[in-house]
């Protein structure tokens, strides 16, 4: 099992054996280094060594998030990271605990859309002694009985929660109603069915979706590779592949939703298609995004923000399914002002299709290619970035990449973009005393 | 002036010049340095090489926080904070914007408790390009007439928000009940401070309450520190020195609190007296927090959270003015549940008084140790550390000094410490349909 090092490899390269690559030139010392390792159950090990930090941080991703949530158990995952953690392996919810505490680790389990997310930071010369553990969280939970109901009260307060918070309530309703279920599904869940779940049915759904199956284990910073695929392979290699879950795909319902609400803020969310980040141009559309909301000099913080003076909390960002990407704008305003601020917003979008100038785009590169920079001095950060660099294309892509391929955004390639993607229709969510109007772009869907 | 490195040096050091110690080594490439240099005008500029970094963060901390607004003028801080930012030295609002964009710089400005922060975080090549702007923005902001409206409205929408999250609302309500006038008051502002504030009277107050003396401007990262100094000088030398704001200091009004809300959650906060971050000692309380609210193995989190199931959110943090800590704790719960968790938490405040296990404070003291090996591989967190290490103590701590620190922590210190700092007192703020009593330590006050 000889180390590989690639810098970058080709989309094919990750089906490659190691060891048919024997020869590959050691790791420089003072050069961050990529590696991948495929275990035969289906899991990929994907690193990227940081020389000039002593943490490592790891990333899990296990395809049992919310959207594989059985259709009438809405909530399942959240439920699930919470009981995950309460004892794994031969170590009961206090042992472990204990455990991971002596080793400094501080680390989450989180249901996202596809995947649960176990997430530890610690100190690289504690990364071997952890992995064993976040194998046995994965492949050995021991979902106790005493700690089932503490954990469904606890999914059931995060939805009351939400109920108080406005602005959070709208995120999920704009994905919910945009996207395609089940990727709409909210990981929180609904209460009837966190209500109707038993202890039994959530061990069977976990042990039916928990798999080495299209899951992703990333370490970023301090380690050695040979000891690592090692460790990895010892303490992953017998974990038991399960046939994957087949989603069935529904469009989302989309269109105008408001939700009347004696809010004193009106909140505003607004979705629209986009590419996935696995296709090419996407790196276009994200040039794009930056001159639209990248910061305090982007179109919407200086035109609907300081300008006009209508809301605090303007923006959009760009997000990504494995094969649908999609823009979500939010802004929180004052009732009164809440027609203004969206047509506002519809009329940027309007400027948006029309192009951008060389001078936004230059100074969106830049700011592009410096947060590059400072996110390969966060082990964090690339652990949770090559982990979705695997899963949306295959392979990892190293930093210089990443500058190459922003330096490569040109003027041409970004308007071409704009004009040939215009923003066709828009799923528009309100939350307020009042509905509003969606006028321009929502008449062309 | 020769550059001077101290690992840790004293307390009174700070006053020696520079210039009389020039036989000090030059930095070692490849270990942290930190170094000082006081300006003539009361300015103070600490700094932490960290050789294994490209990026450069900056916190300049100016004393015109929201304590310092003048008595009729809650918010001017915030207010002023927006404003700046729209134009300073010679470049518009237009230009300061896009010179920041085209150096990658990623900033904020923001008003805290005692100070205006403006922070930065970008390539340490850009950093002396960056530092004259930042000079210009605290020393001669344009204050234009056509931004001063839409700043107040921003603000005025900070509030409604505000109004909107409960538990937002209750972390102002809690502070401004138990710390002294003016420490407690929110920086938000009140709404009619803010309606009767004109452009002139805040340009006055600005003019009045932007000084180098007391200010404090951190640079973390990669820099060249004779360079820095000679920037520094140049760019923050000229700035006139004002006669510092004095606070006419009052007692807060502590007690208890309900505000009747009819919302899902509700929301309790505490709040009692600590040390200050400068007492010695303050360091057995971090320890002790550690063990009573540091992580997933911390007290409030099993016992109210997992064992009990009472609510999804349960924490308790250290904070500290110059001369005078405090602790403030937070959960947020179910409404029918909400007596249960006050009363458990109240019982847990019992139990940290009669001390923690040894067990207990290896787990914390590896976990803060594991931290700030963590800490010092971001710049933007040293470079926040530092700044506000020499406003507590008058000093900057090296990370070393800092392991050292933790590793002094034994458990007869912490115990001794937990059993002659008893909460004496509770200031407790509800949010909810209901309220509570508050049974057990708050009688004793």
């Amino acid at each position: 099992m000889a180390p590989v090092a690639f810098a970058p490899y080709n989309s094919h390269d990750f089906a490659v054996e190691e060891a048919t690559v024997p020869d590959s030139p050691p790791p420089s010392p003072d050069r961050p280094q990529q590696y991948l390792h495929s275990l035969a159950n289906g899991l990929t090990l994907v690193a990227e060594f940081i020389p000039a930090v002593r943490s490592a941080a790891v990333t899990l991703l296990v395809p049992a998030g919310a959207a594989s949530d059985p259709a009438d158990q809405g909530g399942n995952a959240t439920v699930l990271a919470d009981w995950m953690l309460r004892g794994a392996g031969s170590r009961d919810n206090r042992a472990l605990t204990a455990y991971l505490d002596d080793l400094g680790v501080q680390r989450s389990l989180s249901a996202e859309t596809v995947f649960l997310r176990l997430a530890g930071a610690m100190l690289g010369k504690n990364l071997l002694a952890v992995l064993p553990v976040f194998a046995d969280i994965v492949q050995r939970p021991m979902m106790p009985d005493d700690g089932f109901e503490p954990a469904i009260d606890l999914a059931l307060q995060q939805l009351d929660a939400i109920e108080d918070e406005p602005s959070h309530k709208l995120s999920l309703l704009i994905r919910e109603r945009h996207y395609p279920f089940p990727f709409g599904r909210p990981s929180v869940g609904k209460r009837d069915d966190l209500e109707a779940l038993t202890a039994e049915r959530l061990r069977d759904d976990c042990r039916a979706r928990l798999t080495p199956q299209g899951s992703i284990l990333a370490v970023a910073g301090q380690f050695d590779w040979p000891a690592l695929v090692a460790a990895v392979e010892k303490a992953f290699g017998e974990w038991k592949p399960l046939t994957p879950t087949v989603l069935e795909i529904l469009p989302g319902p989309r269109g105008n939703l408001h939700v009347t609400q004696e809010t004193n803020q009106s909140q505003i969310g607004l979705a629209w298609d986009a590419v996935p980040d696995s296709d090419p141009d996407s790196i276009l559309l994200q040039a794009a995004m930056n001159v639209l909301s990248g910061g305090m000099g982007a179109r919407l913080f200086t035109e609907i923000r300081e300008k006009q003076g209508l809301c605090y909390s303007v923006h959009a960002g760009y997000a990504s399914l494995k094969k649908q990407g999609a823009v979500f704008g939010y802004s929180g305003t004052a009732p009164d002002r809440a027609q203004q601020t969206l047509d506002s917003f519809i009329h940027e979008l309007h400027r948006f299709e029309a192009g951008v100038t060389q001078e936004e785009l230059d100074r969106a590169k830049i700011g592009m290619k410096s947060r590059v920079i400072m996110q390969g001095e966060s082990s964090g950060a690339r652990a949770g970035a090559i982990a979705y660099d695997f899963y949306h294309r295959g392979r990892t892509r190293t930093l210089d990449e990443l500058r190459d391929l922003i330096d490569g955004v040109t003027l041409k390639r970004v308007n071409e973009f704009l004009a040939a993607n215009p923003v066709k229709e828009l799923t528009v969510v309100t939350i307020g005393p009042s509905a509003l109007e969606v006028r321009g772009l929502g008449a062309r869907g």
